[in-house]
């Protein structure tokens, strides 16, 4: 969707009669003409309150500095708000890690180039060298980290190194190894993972050949942020397909990368339209 | 969700800076705690702006009446608006028609028997005596119109008899008389039809033969609005099931009746909550 | 499909050349008629060999009896098969075990009341007193089993003196309660249950609790035999819904109920056209 | 899958007793182990019966023209069958043709690369220019034909001097011309086509803008044989997703995308692996 040019707020705070009128008051009052407004209340009374408002700027009688200022003063300090505003002007810089299998990032190159994905994907850091040529044939850096078995230290801080400061969101898009929780702690809520199977369910290595084991009737991927407990961070998106007894291990990795390059370029695109909020290990997703 | 309290206000006008401060303000000013607030808009720049707010009514400080009338006055006039508050105390009297299949009416009655329709069912009509005692058990009345088949009219003037200020809701569940358009402009926006195909592919009459004869892999059911032109009014609800060379009419039938059975159930439960805008033949729903 | 007079043949062994052309040679000289064939492999060399042959019996040239002492003799033998044949004409006898709540149950028997479940349902069990107007107006004999907290034996014993002899298959309808290893030795792949999670995610208890908690972006319902290990028995069928943070545990439950009357019901189906064959604790499921 | 060295027999016939036995027989008579055995029969009395058989064919007594030729005396005479055999070290020679989208262009060519669909890709064919670099980075040929508006014959003159003789199959990747009947009377059930809607509906141009229009809660996408009558043909694949009002055309063409992608992908898979027979404008598809 094209908006010239437009702002996200997205709000947390605890529920109480009158935050909509606020919110709407302040940005009518400043000129913002909001053009989306989703909001979810665990619970009116005492529960907590969420909100993602999108507005078009162009009519704006505050610069950004100022709004912001005015709007903790006016509105987020009355209802001790957690907020932040994102504009539509600020491209959200992205790197892509990737391992051996390519289908997610070329999912992913493909939509960016298509104009699906509103991002810069500023580069692609994989411990594999195979990928080069296909990343740089879309004009994107491609960093290959050589990685000692018992030195994985190394190849983190080669990592950050290239990461840190240069880009806002982390896709591991079938990046096989597992980051540290102090890597992860760099970039809270702004690593997306894919993983290979309808989690919490088959957690961990070879999901595939554990769901063949189980005799599971559908399959599945699961897109999630994250965090220091491996494939336990909050979800973002689920998707599954039917499968049967006929199909061997190698099928099913086959039949799985179809969903995995659908859920991890839709949890993706909600990420970048700023459409995730996370909250207690959970996600309010605002379609 | 039961809320003991609570109602819901449906909004359309043209789009335009302001509308939802205006109306969150209106509300919040009389007491009113919102607790679910969709909107949407074709166009920010001339386009049309349709709103749903639901909101807790114990803290009101006026009545219904007064609520109304200075809602009129303060916010509807003077954004043009086309709209309407319903109120959960009053609960939406139903009639069912149906015909010689009873999964469709029997689905419903069970639903609502056990609390998830909210509303009064009020009787069911049939042009077959064979449901009574089905009807009955629930404690509902059961009417059959007898029809001759060249009295369509007849038959017509005794259901509006039994119906006219009786229901808010007609549903047609599998009822397979085509209504006159005299008949259905009586009740607008207020029959809800389940056609047993994925409209508009298979209007008319055995849309399962149809779509074994053209082959799909797909059936389907739709619910929709009824207007004057047969199975063309506004769609609520649609879904579809995975069939393949093997079914034969009779199978695609029984794997239909499920289909037909979730989409009326869901169509039905969308329209009780209030939760469906009808516009230029579309619905606009807020889930 | 009815078939006025039909028989099913399941057969387990080794995978090796020439078990289609015996079988089917066996079946057509004593003159049977192929309706359906489904035959699978784990791998034709080394691997073990599955096949069901629907055929029809009005022509055959042999008793029962002698039919499968010949097959024993001229097929069986040499290729070291399990196997069994079914016949239409001997309808299974089904017992459905039930708790509080009564949707599945409920679908099972309005299913079966329409044909579309070929059995003979000879009672129903409950725990709970609750259900028996219900039954009996399906002319269905409704046993409550008082139970003590502290006398699971007593209950058990008194299920089996009313099953054992009586029933060929077992359906727990959202039946709450642990039976014990001792109770299902006595019906090997027999009991079917549905549990309300995509297993293996949410095995034990409040199933959609612990996936409100997870946050998981689907839910879903598996019907399995059941084995001595809780919820890790061989998967007959499953279904997923899409849901969202904004339902609540309660909702969870109530669009869960639809998937797990589905998914019951076509498990139940599967199992009464004898179209699965149970093999390491997985499922062989033919369409 | 990979079968170092197979093949795959299709029958069609008229439905009578024995036609199982006397392939099966036959076949192992002459050294084939079946792998895998699929038919389907719409009436076992008077009705067509259809088989597919793969084998495995490294210990066949028989050259592949005595195997054909004994098959054509002993079986196929007598049950007077349309056959044929193909076998998996023929691959089949694909042509793709695409006009300004390329979506499913570059999802066929990434997963024909990976090792996902197995044939021998020859040629890209577009009367549009744009898509050379992004076809021969595959080292594939990019035939670039130049269309004047009044001179489809030209055109197509010159795709069937490239084509003839040289691609068994051709898949039309969102190619959005239509193809004359001449043109199609040459490649009979070898021509498949992705038509972005749930065919029967919305058949012609522009169909997402038909589906907004109509307000369709899904939409969907169709891959078929081509025949001379447009959209019309039989019907391979199907899928939907679920869609809203809230989509804007634009938005169903970026959704749709997907559906294509998966749809045609799946199609053009059946096909080459030969699991499709036509019989009467439908499809039996054995999975």
């Amino acid at each position: 969707m094209h908006e010239s040019s437009s702002a996200r707020l997205r709000i947390t705070c605890a529920d109480r009669p009158g935050i909509v009128a606020a919110v709407s008051n302040f940005l009518y009052s400043h000129g913002a003409n909001i053009t989306s407004l989703d909001q979810y209340s665990t619970d009116p009374e005492g529960g907590v309150f969420f909100m993602r408002q999108e507005f078009q700027t162009p009519h704006l009688d505050l610069t950004r500095s100022a709004l912001e200022s005015a709007f903790q003063g006016v509105v987020a300090d009355r209802f001790e708000m957690d907020w932040n505003i994102t504009y539509s002007t600020d491209k959200k810089r992205m790197a892509v890690l990737v391992s051996g299998q390519e289908h997610c990032l070329l999912e992913l190159l493909w939509r960016w180039s298509r104009g699906e994905l509103d991002c810069d994907v500023r580069m692609v850091l994989s411990n594999h060298p195979v990928h080069r040529e296909a990343v740089e044939a879309f004009g994107i850096p491609y960093h290959y980290i050589a990685e000692a078995a018992d030195d994985r230290a190394a190849a983190e801080a080669r990592m950050l190194e290239l990461l840190e400061g240069q880009v806002d969101v982390l896709v591991l898009a079938r990046y096989m190894r597992i980051l540290t929780g102090e890597f992860v702690s760099r970039f809270p809520e702004s690593i997306i993972n894919i993983h290979h199977s309808f989690l919490p369910a088959f957690p961990g290595a070879d999901p595939y050949r554990q769901a063949k084991d189980r005799g599971v009737k559908l399959i599945g991927a699961t897109a999630h942020y994250v965090t220091a407990e491996l494939d336990a961070g909050p979800i973002i998106e689920q998707d599954v397909a039917r499968v049967s007894h006929r199909q061997s291990v190698e099928e099913l990795r086959r039949l799985g990368r179809d969903i995995e390059r659908q859920v991890l370029a839709r949890a993706v695109r909600l990420h970048l339209e700023d459409r995730i909020i996370v909250h207690q290990n959970k996600t309010i997703v605002f379609r």
